[in-house]
């Protein structure tokens, strides 16, 4: 009675396998700050949570399998804010982003077809493609030119006859990346060459900073067809927990098969879709503020760590993480040490070690991925203790 | 550019497939008495509502992947209630049972393996079977015994050297037949004597009628190793809208694994956790009189349909469901007819035809599914209509 393949082999949560290290430090009364998970601390909109505590039901009842009608026209109309033609019927409300991810990886793809993701990439990915029993095949990028994607022959380079989707990621979660136009049109030309779906995950779509503008995925109307975006409030609206995301097609045959897969699990949280729904009607105007406020913190955190001898940073355009090279070998070690050997009057600092955003292993050992999710005071002081760690994790530990 | 395997035959939920035609006889005004859909009538328990509307946290943050400890602790103590030895460590909180159907068929099975399920069955199986690829592999039950399950020989001559797992769903959707130890027993042999993975679908635990009890696959310490029980609190909580349920498994690997595919999709939702636990802490006092409740309903269906010549119908033991054959070679056409071509008084009724809860190909032709979810009086206005269109159907259509 042994358990499946894919059951062995799926990944732990890189991000949560430091877990027990961070509750031992904890117990001994140190601080930590926590750098390693995109967990926002900017407050829940009131809307949200007036929605909740507003809730008037008699009976918590099933929705439809594709979620409200005013949430589907609510997010179609953010889209359409920003000159994307979407409507309803384009929107299948889902558990979070990470349930558009299975599904769309579900719809493109079978066990042993191919999915090309640029890496470093979103961790969980691993987990659905685990799930799903699809290959990711990773397009390594590098700290050094700012993660930036390389040339359409290399990309080109990584398209197998099993190849049935590429991901992009924009703005990136781990490198804080925002592709250019120009880079995702290399991309575009090659799914529009070889026929392949696009998918397209903008969670952090509003978290664009320098004035820069987001560009979707929706918006190339020549692969209309191919086109897959996940979506999700979690991060817009600084609520994790709500569990409310979105799979977008403009393809009615894939918005189908989306809807089949929901069918399957009935239907989406009922109470977190009307706090939704409300957080959309507050309207555009909340989000300004809100990145001015991560923008800040990029800025604090990137001055910080740019000025310590031998790390490799870019100032990344967009979401609010930074994937950093270390002058270390290996930053998995250095980040349970950081828990378990090193304190500065009672406090240290938690990061994520960069192996687990990579596919292709050893890639990662030097890297870490730092979420700016703390106010400015606590995030100037947890950089001020990084340094002071890795100072001593280089003098003593890899010496 | 074509849709996997998976996404083109994926089924399409044959309970809402009916929907256009319900909402094409709800705008002629015609009333519908829905018997079709498992989703009860009965108020949701104010503590429920109650810890909704007091959700008091100032950022909807992410919970752990495995649910708060503290909702794990609640439904361990519920089963310990049943004398069933379970701690928190045993549970994983799952959007909805649906959500621990999916881990349960990753855990034991990889694509092209099988899982025996005594059909007619819960015919989201179908679905996550599409999803993880996995083949069901039917064994035929039939309406003339109830449903029983078959002797162990043939029960055996369906596994083979692919077979993973075996599904049992005791209350059972959609027949309402409960296995007694016995039938359960002949299981258990077979799982122990194949090493196989034994997962019990246990949502309908609390609605047992006539006194019974009811049997838990966790009970059977000799193969605790093999079992993953899935729970949910939408139909004993009355909160289908909720998305919480539970995989549950004594087996610390698979307990791991569980909760590895459960970190990939970060965690269920937060506010209803906690409203979840609000309702575990009313105590099993709950319980008794909703019970009652539906066994009055079901008293008044069985009596009702055992009254109409040819039908064949065998008295539920529990669940809110019945599977029932009708004298006519169509239940498809018939469910449609009665929504497009049929009404007595501007009223009508949904029922759910017997396909879709097969996977045997032709199977299920002459039976239909009955969800007990109306209030008495509707009921018995609902079976004095239905009993008028079976016969106007015989008589006209299939004359």
């Amino acid at each position: 009675m042994e358990l499946s393949h894919r059951g062995r082999t799926i990944q732990a949560s890189p991000i949560r396998k430091l877990k027990p290290y961070a509750d031992q430090a904890l117990a001994k009364g140190i601080h930590i700050y926590f750098l390693n998970i995109g967990d926002p601390d900017i407050p829940t909109p009131q809307p949200i949570l007036d929605a909740v505590r507003g809730y008037d039901e008699k009976i918590l009842a099933y929705g439809p399998a594709q979620g409200f009608l005013e949430l589907r026209q609510a997010i179609a109309q953010y889209f359409n804010s920003y000159k994307i033609p979407l409507n309803s019927e384009n929107v299948i409300i889902t558990c979070g982003g990470s349930e558009a991810i299975l599904f769309a990886f579900c719809v493109v793809a079978d066990p042993g077809d191919e999915i090309i993701i640029p890496e470093p990439f979103y961790t969980n990915y691993n987990g659905y493609a685990s799930t799903s029993c699809i290959n990711i095949v990773p397009l390594t990028l590098h700290a050094e030119d700012g993660y930036r994607l390389p040339p359409k022959g290399v990309i080109e380079a990584k398209i197998t006859p099993k190849t049935r989707a590429i991901v992009l990621c924009s703005p990136n979660n781990p490198t804080g990346s925002v592709y250019t136009p120009e880079e995702m049109e290399r991309v575009v030309a090659l799914v529009r060459k070889h026929d392949l779906f696009l998918i397209g995950d903008e969670v952090y779509k509003e978290f664009i900073y320098d004035g820069g503008r987001h560009k979707s995925v929706l918006e190339f109307e020549e692969i209309k067809d191919n086109v897959i975006v996940v979506d999700s409030i979690s991060k817009r609206f600084s609520c994790c927990g709500a569990r409310i995301g979105a799979a977008i097609s403009r393809n009615e045959t894939v918005y189908q098969a989306l809807l089949r897969f929901a069918q399957a699990r009935l239907c989406p949280p009922t109470i977190e879709q009307k706090a939704a729904l409300a957080a959309y009607k507050m309207g555009m105007g909340y989000f300004e503020p809100v990145r001015l406020e991560y923008q800040r913190r990029r800025d604090i955190l990137y001055e910080g760590l740019s000025a310590i001898p031998g790390v490799v940073v870019h100032k990344p355009q967009g979401a609010f993480y930074m994937s950093v090279k270390l002058p270390i070998h290996d930053t998995e070690r250095f980040a349970v040490w950081m828990l378990t050997d090193f304190e500065v009057n009672k406090e240290t600092v938690m990061v994520a070690p960069g192996p687990g955003f990579y596919s292709t292993p050893g890639k990662g050992k030097d890297e870490i991925r730092i979420a700016y999710v703390l106010n400015e005071k606590d995030l100037k002081r947890a950089v001020e203790i990084f340094k002071a760690g890795l100072e001593k994790y280089k003098s003593t530990v890899e010496k």
